[in-house]
């Protein structure tokens, strides 16, 4: 395994640009010629706008979009906290490897490419389609102890920057994040409680579907792991080393990774969401290449946007990760950017316009 | 012009039958053996299941799609009601038929065909692409009297029976409703502000843009037209031809001709979607053949949902009408249904199951 230091971090996040505002006012003015009253796409303008800032071109061309899936397991899940067995992590990477998950189905709707990464599930996951990048055969459980060393959390966090890096140099524009890890939720809740402030109570969602009595005891090992390992909640590496997972910091990476390269990144639910937001607080000037796919179920999920100061476009009450969110929001990035392309202008279409 | 009955009408929504509750149950059962927690795709599941009610089979084949795009002039567009000049009606059928429009641009995106009809532009709309079904020169200004006659405001509504059939016949299986009309805004605040008993102040909104000032004139146009004409609030035909439109009769006849040929209709924005209400308060049975694509800014539009009892899947801050919301609704609808054909199931997979 390559060791990455903080300095190596400290660089990568040096290399961030801030994204390309006169493009963004740029795009809007295209907009704004177009037939139809100013403003009235609403948020699906103000996503042209974002992306053309990111893109740094007022009328991109049309997105060519991935989606990175993290794979890896928790050593909290043997604390009893989720409702699938951990064998289901790996299930799930294979039947991501053979196309039959919502993800397949969603990215290929949205035109979108999958790369799927097994950056430490418990058994390594063998497949041609799978990209084996593994950093540990799972965390421990971070009710005994850290979840990671912190060399290992930088080693997966450079994980997703290749990958992400990688995908830009491909030509890829748009990254969407998603993840599969059985106790991932209770990973997230941990790392989202210390980062915002939220109570752990009112951040502790259902997952992937456990009982009453499941998610009480998911709230007292949350906890009680804040308590044993007493993040330093300004440092979001400590927090990550010591609560998250190694698919979050891996998609954390990503958020990283494609930002040093000018791609934009497509949040998906509650998990990818909190990596994203490890990502800002390591690299505040990431944020603005982040664009909120959907609000998910999760209540974790809300306060995780709010941090970030993220609108999302979609509110479907889905509770799935994968991606599957980023994959729907990639069908309407595309939509805005045919807009920006293919809609008349007043003067082009002989439309009188209200000069409003 | 032919000429209908109000037994006409009737004899039409005597068609309309149940949907088949049977196969939505059968959905739900097919989507809970996916891999993928229960319920985990939210709103999308419900979408799914609707649809399979509506087209009486649990495993419905992708939908033919289409969007029905109605223009007529409003008499009312005279009293200083709308931030656009009336031949902006005529302009931008004609825009919809070269193509240019955004509802041109979203169609396209989501593989829908765009029929667009002059239902009763002030000055016939002449275009090789359009179809001429006009009823009247636009309709008189309700200031003063009512807006149509009954015998007007029947053809109205069976032209878009016609036009629903004729898709159905076609082979379409979800129509999207599209509307065009400078001043429609202020009809369908008038219609809702009588069938909902919402006040107007309270759903007055900025149509497509117009000012504060414009916003009271309206106000008080809308009032002034409801005490003048006294509709009738239990008899919705009565309330449509006193303060409809051309195009909004027209596509409430497209909501009761697509669900007496067993085709969903998907709602847009404040004007379709009051069309919809004006359907299902004539034909209660066709409510289930809607589903509500987006809820947009303008504030009607929430009481209009809330009376259709209709959760809209899009939140996305858009007052532009023309279909925009229904084409983007279109998307989803592909997507949830690929979800239905092409994913895995836990025992095709090989995933554990949580059995919950």
């Amino acid at each position: 395994m390559k060791t990455f230091t903080r300095s190596d971090l400290e660089a990568l996040c040096a290399r961030i640009a801030p994204v390309d505002q006169e493009s963004a006012r740029e795009a809007q003015r295209l907009l704004d010629g177009k037939t139809k009253p100013r403003r009235s796409l609403g948020m699906l303008e103000d996503l042209a706008c974002a992306y053309a800032a990111i893109r740094r071109v007022p009328a991109p061309p049309m997105p060519s979009k991935a989606l990175i899936v993290m794979g890896a397991d928790h050593g909290v899940a043997a604390e009893g906290v989720s409702a699938y067995p951990q064998e289901v992590t790996a299930q799930m990477l294979l039947n991501f490897a053979s196309g039959g998950a919502a993800i397949n189905v969603l990215a290929r709707h949205a035109g979108a490419l999958v790369r799927v990464v097994d950056i430490g599930v418990k058994t390594p996951v063998v497949h041609p389609s799978i990209v084996s990048a593994r950093v540990a055969a799972g965390t421990a459980s971070f009710l005994h102890g850290p979840a990671m060393s912190e060399a290992q959390a930088l080693a997966a966090l450079f994980v997703g920057v290749e990958q992400a890096q990688a995908l830009a140099r491909e030509g890829v524009s748009a990254i969407g994040l998603g993840e599969m890890g059985i106790g991932n939720t209770t990973a997230s809740t941990a790392l989202t409680a210390v980062l915002t402030g939220a109570p752990v109570p009112e951040i502790t969602g259902f997952g992937t579907g456990i009982t009453d009595g499941v998610k009480r005891r998911k709230v007292e090992v949350i906890e009680a792991a804040i308590k044993l390992n007493a993040p330093n909640a300004r440092d979001a590496l400590d927090v990550l080393q010591k609560l998250g997972g190694l698919e979050i910091a891996g998609l954390a990476g990503v958020v990283l990774g494609a930002a040093s390269s000018g791609v934009a990144v497509v949040l998906d639910g509650f998990i990818a969401s909190t990596a994203a937001l490890v990502a800002a607080r390591i690299a505040p000037a990431s944020r603005d290449y982040m664009i909120a796919s959907h609000r998910s179920a999760e209540p974790g999920h809300r306060a995780v946007l709010r941090a970030l100061e993220k609108q999302p476009l979609l509110e479907l009450d889905m509770r799935l990760g994968e991606g599957t969110g980023a994959a729907l929001a990639f069908t309407l990035l595309d939509a805005t950017l045919k807009v920006l392309h293919e809609m008349a202008t007043f003067e082009s279409a002989g439309v009188s316009d209200s000069g409003a």
